[in-house]
């Protein structure tokens, strides 16, 4: 595997990773008592800080995990990413920056009161050739899983439903770049397995799964939702997907990619659709305008 | 909060718990792909340990965790269980003992080939009263929550919804001691936050939830179905507790917990009752039997 970044932050400093210390008592590696969001780095700047922060924050009240004042808004966040992303010579790259919380250190499932939250940035650098790669399209590789239907709207820690479903996944013959597609028992799709859906029916309509499933309200779903006048909320099945005229995830460190094969079948002509790769340039565009690289 | 254990068991060797190092990349920490085992150790020995290692090697297959061959049997784990419960000076005491596996460090969902497994053991002391607090019995706090359906059979290190039935039991007034139950979307009682249970129904029967609803197979159950002969498995509701004849719950590190109120009303007379005092007793007399302490 690929040497990990030198640096992280941790507990508001800058260390090596190598040196940096979670106590084998850390109640994220425990209890999986935490929360974390992912946001996409351009030359240094993330792409919708504030709203992956407020989603943070919300999700760290319905939790209770303790938060300074400062890490209750996206400028000290944004401070950090900056710093990490120069110290790991990410300064002038694209990159994907992770905020890891937890709830501190020790109790057990009934958490003591006046712990101190765990606080963790990560930093690894984007594949040079990943825009490149995610243009051409990928396959959805749909799995009976999905994320805990209890708090599917949260970023927890729980992410092994979708290591699980890249497993099963790879077993079955997908690659690194594809990705699976949760489905509910009762057979409606959900979300990728870190990424939204949005599919453009047979008859025209462009249909995201409704936030009352158990989905991720992805920032970048709702980036598009903007970007697209005429996508809308609707439950969609497979039938949907096998028939579409085109679909694409969604997901902040990797925008809109393009879906052209479900399995080993593929949907609409198995090539990115003329209207996803629009929908992938509006995105492209809306990122260079707010934040102006 | 108290201090923590001075020593932990990790990768092979005992280290000061102010010096073990977890890396910030572990994926037990960042995605929650790893497992967990607790076995109670009565002076330094474990209690069934062969069964808890099988459920932990059994789930680590599943996941595709890589274990070394005498990670796949009980007695190198018993070894690691009593030299850390003698350098945290448990030799003689009863102690809570965990083991947790994680995949490694690095990657992200879709897991790169090659990893190494992290592996933690750590040992807590019991409250030296919690023998006799436990048989005056606690309350059992009904929560539309449950561990994760599509794979509850496991100890994955998604623990957050008993850390967060845990919490809104205490805010609507329960006590430490007590424990949530999870009842499911359809009504069904399935498990406490961590433990399994048994109700013994006004017609007579000693009544489990079965496997095949989302919960966990529990080593304490197995052992209490044993111990009862009447013990059998039935679907369960709340007005089932609510009008029940005894009621208790089942985990390794407790035994058997008497169930005496359902949130603040009596269940029976509101008393541990006398057949569930009765399985305590034999409990404790299999252990005895069974470990010679």
């Amino acid at each position: 595997m690929s040497a990990l970044p030198p640096w992280v932050w941790l507990d508001g400093r800058l260390v090596p990773t190598a040196e940096a210390r979670v106590s084998p008592y850390d109640r994220g590696l425990l209890l999986g008592d935490g929360l974390y969001e992912t946001v996409r780095v351009h030359r240094g700047r993330g792409f919708r800080a504030a709203q992956h922060v407020a989603r943070l924050v919300k999700s760290a009240d319905w939790l209770g995990l303790a938060l300074a004042p400062e890490d209750r808004a996206a400028p000290a966040w944004e401070e950090r990413f900056a710093a990490l992303c120069a110290a790991n010579g990410l300064g002038g790259a694209d990159a994907r920056v992770r905020i890891t919380l937890t709830r501190g250190t020790g109790g057990h499932v009934g958490a003591p009161e006046g712990l101190v939250t765990t606080r963790l940035v990560t930093a690894d650098a984007l594949p040079g050739d990943v825009d490149a790669r995610e243009e051409s399209g990928l396959a959805a590789w749909p799995v009976r899983l999905m994320r805990h239907p209890d708090h599917a709207e949260h970023k927890t820690l729980a992410l092994l439903p979708s290591v699980l479903a890249h497993r099963w996944m790879r077993a079955r013959g997908g690659n690194a770049l594809d990705e699976p597609l949760f489905v509910s028992p009762e057979g409606w799709l959900l979300e990728g397995a870190t990424s939204n859906l949005f599919v453009r029916r047979a008859d025209g309509a462009l249909l995201t799964p409704p936030l009352s499933r158990p989905i991720l309200p992805g920032v970048t779903r709702a980036a598009l939702l903007e970007l697209c006048a005429e996508a809308r909320e609707a439950d969609l099945t497979l039938d949907d997907l096998r028939g579409a005229q085109e679909a694409f995830f969604t997901r902040s460190t990797r925008g809109v990619s393009p879906i052209v094969r479900l399995e080993r079948a593929p949907v609409g002509d198995g090539r990115p659709g003329p209207r996803t790769l629009a929908a992938r340039a509006a995105y492209a565009a809306l990122v260079t305008r707010e934040l102006g690289v």
